[in-house]
């Protein structure tokens, strides 16, 4: 049915059964796909309660309905499960070539669940599904993992694997591709461990079908003309998201020191024209020209000799910015380390800025930290925790359980440095510099998210609906967050890519023709889109609400909201994030109750009438 | 002509030009191919007195006539050149699949010259050689820069390449293909580096001729048969060289912290049952049914995840026994840094020793060891000099000079604990255990080679020309040595793997039957080889007594010659090398003069009357 062809496969590792499923047409009209339908299901299918990690969780990996089309920028997968580091909801984006490799095997969603006796991995070719033996690379990092499982396979074949982070159960693991690319946030690799899988690996033979070639041409050639004209295509070409790091930071919005915002000593190391010169080759997901992908190459110091995926922006600030680390070289190699391991850089960088203050703090000592010194900015430390961490060893095997675990455990008044929302370690961009952004991440369902509900742009002076938006001003934020937090939602019911969506600019009215075109439904427009974007965040969070997580776990560390911006040559000096009148207007504009549930008339108006009997 | 085409092509790297050229066919005869046809050419072309580091040297990679044939364990590629670590003529010899397709593009030689304006490698497909660009691939480790001339040549090339170490001009620096085999004796790595020369890039689309099929195929099937029936076979088979690490050390042939020869604490981790388990996959080198090649994964301690290339019988003993180190993990991870920054694992483990004697001893302190306490055994210290010889960081500066020359800059006696014959490192065999092979080593053209004379398997009881040898005696050492070194060079003419030739045991008769079948030379049997082989060896030592390396050269270490070995639960225990006495043996049966140096009438019965001028 071109594009919305709705088709589920089940893979039930318990007892090794792989079965096919049709989704309705009324739940592809509805949800549309990616995002849509990974929420949609596990609002099914997820029993309330369940531990992350036992095999009653579930995982469902699925793209969207331009997957493996000449589109650009929409050939993402996306990981929705119930997350072992936050206990909600959660969904975890991923690039690279999986997802078109997805539907080129003919389909829309994987469903993965129970959990294997050993250590697996399903080999999917077309209809044809094995149940397969990991013993081999169980264990492996990933890189060498994927090189076996190719020669295991088929060469040109693509997979979603996991690292020793990963099978070690750590909170903060991520599921990662063949190119390392990785949906690192939330656990998702830590949910596939638990499951006793090491990969997915997947070769496809079949091409999508399109309804209207030629409109769906003409759409895509609208897009590349929007591409290659945005100012970001430019940036983003050049240096990737790491363009990005030397302005946010004069802008105020680049955390240092876990976020206590002091000045950042020697930050000119991560001006542009620096970071370019370590680049010596430029890659691409499927299908795109923006080609974002850098890869580096560091001649001098320890790690001389290394070539790697550059780290993006939020590892930049992650294992550097956020530490009081300048050095870049240090940085990549902990980005390997990340990458190999397979764990989630955003989280391991914010628990190891909360390992360093605790210890300049003398809250924890030496005797904790297996003898190491964890002073600011010294890069040899922070490799050894990325190691740590990943393997469980000595105080890793506390900071892999995620920042405000972490500070459970070892108590004395430590959580008033663990930055964290809903137990999601806090991302690149201080929500008390932009606070639109701040806002979609208090009240994402799945937490502190970096991709859920952007307006960095807005908030640096691109107007929102033709008006100018003051980045420190409370007033009209709830109207702004919810806007991207739908928006964000809408696009990813097609997977797309947020930079080449948002960044570039591509406006949901093109989605919408690039959809009709490809499946023949005429209704779909910008407005439906938006819509179906509101239905899906209300349906997360009617997720979270059956699970108990209301209100209550809307809320910013005590640093956001009580420690003022330190740093004087900035305008953000001074700004605290003002949780309470922020959030109060946002469920106003949102149109829920007090505890951060839709209401019945919303979720009536949303077409969420299935959710009426939980909440 | 069937094999003996002596194809060579000359690259000049000065003037990006390259040449083909023949060898004529009485230099054929004399010399056959591979380590024989190098040797000559070097004395042909070689200036003495150069700078091994200078434009002038060059560096000579051939095969033999049977490379990219049926034959088995005939398709290795050997490396001959001035060597700026020990200053004398030099042989390195690596496997993998770079000599077949050396072949298979139409040459037997390659002579590089001169040295490049700037970072270049060369691509060679058949008869069409590029000088191209590499100063992308410049300072990248071994394996992401194979990654990249693969995307730009093409993906089923091989190559011959260097690492960091070889750009740094580390002295002990190697050569590395593309699936990680290494010529890593002798700093032929720094040879490449300072002529600005990244890799060797090789495709060809020929197959060489056989002069008489059916006999070569049966002459193959023999081998296969002798292959099979060694007790070599299995053993190499299942774990590679590593089968022979702890029966080496009950023999008291695996000497132990920097040939001290003290007990090693927990030996038992070297096991062959131990070691087994790490192995999750075999592989070998081009055309070969041992596969000796095992790959490694680590599942446990702080290099958990790593999978790699396993450390040989050798570099369990550079890494390990001789640093006083049982942690296989980190003698896997170490190894995995020599691979990638192209590092003699050999010579490493001796300048390592040596750090670690001197700190130990007090002659160096932390003050010279950038605050490291090198202490016996320390798994992460070991890791980190391998890192900072490659990349000459802090003290690694100095080591990276090759033990001999490192004791020269430190001084203090410091000459005592320096393993080193004519400056190459020892290997893992104890001359004051094997004394024929310790004679090998001494007189050695190129130092304390391994591989060059090997007597082992007779030193542990098979018995030599129907003999059986008393390891431990002085008396008739000079005639197994000469025969043994003569054999290594004969075999080598066809660039054997000596494993396969050595250890299983292929008789130089049937390399005779191979030759005659490949060439239709009929003359050629196992006396003519050995004539050969013989006539290489003492070549070898003209190109070298030209060079004012003489008699005064042929020296083990005081410790070998003086200090007795310790270890009490060997047999071995109190042995020390007699080397004056069984020098002197040698030299007569060699028929040369008090100096070392061959004879008038020697070079003349070998038909060498070539060298006379000079001698």
């Amino acid at each position: 049915m071109y594009g919305f062809t709705g088709n589920i496969l089940r893979v039930d590792l318990q007892n090794k059964k792989s079965t096919m499923e049709s989704l309705k047409e009324d739940v592809l009209r509805r949800f549309i796909g990616g995002r849509g339908i990974g929420a949609w299901i596990l609002w099914r299918e997820l029993p309330p309660g369940i531990d992350p990690l036992s095999p009653e969780n579930k995982l469902v990996i699925s793209i969207g309905p331009l997957a493996g089309t000449k589109a650009l920028g929409t050939h993402r997968w996306i990981a929705q499960f119930k997350s072992p580091l936050t206990g909600t909801y959660f969904r975890s984006v991923g690039g690279g070539f999986f997802g078109a490799e997805l539907k080129f095997a003919g389909y829309d969603a994987l469903i993965i669940e129970g959990r294997a006796d050993k250590p697996t991995y399903v080999y999917i070719y077309d209809t044809n599904v094995e149940f397969r033996d990991a013993s081999r690379v169980w264990g492996m990092t990933t890189e060498a993992a994927r090189d076996f499982l190719l020669e295991e396979t088929t060469k040109d074949a693509r997979m979603v694997m996991i690292g020793p982070a990963g099978e070690n159960l750590v909170k903060i693991s991520a599921l990662v591709t063949d190119d390392m690319r990785t949906a690192s946030r939330g656990g998702g690799g830590a949910v596939m461990g638990s499951k006793n899988l090491k990969a997915i690996v997947v070769k496809g033979s079949k091409r999508p079908e399109i309804f209207d070639e030629k409109t769906f041409e003409e759409a895509v050639r609208e897009e590349i003309e929007i591409i290659k004209e945005s100012p970001a295509y430019e940036g983003f070409h050049s240096l990737g998201t790491n363009i990005a790091v030397y302005g946010e930071y004069l802008g105020g919005c680049f955390p240092t020191y876990n976020y206590r915002q002091e000045k950042l000593k020697g930050v000119e190391m991560f001006k542009p024209e620096n970071l370019s010169r370590y680049v010596v080759k430029h890659y691409g997901c499927y299908g795109c020209m923006v080609r974002c992908g850098k890869i580096f190459k560091l001649t001098k110091g320890p790690y001389a000799g290394l070539v790697w995926d550059f780290p993006e922006y939020e590892t930049h600030w992650a294992f550097g910015g956020n530490l009081g680390n300048i050095n870049i070289e240090s940085i990549t190699y902990a980005n390997m380390l990340a990458d190999r391991y397979g764990l989630d850089t955003i989280s391991a960088g914010s628990v190891i800025g909360f390992a360093m203050e605790l210890y300049e703090r003398g809250i924890i000592g030496k005797s904790e930290t297996d003898g190491l010194e964890l002073r600011w900015g010294d890069p040899d430390i922070i490799c050894e925790l990325v190691r740590k961490i990943a393997l469980r060893i000595g105080i890793g095997n506390i900071l892999a359980e995620g920042v405000r675990k972490a500070a459970e455990i070892i108590g004395r008044g430590s959580e008033k440095y663990a930055m964290h929302v809903k137990g999601l370690e806090l991302p690149a961009h201080d929500p008390r510099r932009a606070k639109a952004f701040g806002l979609s991440m208090v009240t994402s369902p799945i937490g502190a998210s970096h991709t859920i509900g952007i307006s960095t742009f807005e908030e640096f002076g691109i107007p929102f609906k033709g008006r100018r938006v003051d980045p420190f001003a409370t007033e009209g934020k709830g109207e702004i967050a919810k806007y991207m937090q739908d928006e964000t939602a809408a696009y990813e019911t097609g997977v797309w890519c947020i930079f080449v969506a948002s960044f570039c600019g591509i406006p949901l009215e093109l989605y919408a023709k690039l959809l009709r075109a490809a499946t023949g439904i005429k209704e779909i427009d910008a407005q439906y889109l938006l819509l179906v974007g509101e239905r899906i965040f209300n349906l997360e969070r009617a997720i979270n609400a059956r699970e108990g997580i209301d209100a209550n776990y809307d809320r910013m560390p005590e640093r956001i909201t009580k420690e003022p911006i330190l740093r004087d040559d900035t305008k953000a000096k001074g700004q605290v994030f003002e949780e309470e009148i922020m959030i109060k207007d946002y469920y106003k504009v949102r149109g829920w109750n007090e505890k951060g549930i839709p209401t019945k008339e919303k979720l009536k108006e949303l077409g969420l009438e299935d959710c009426l009997l939980y909440l």
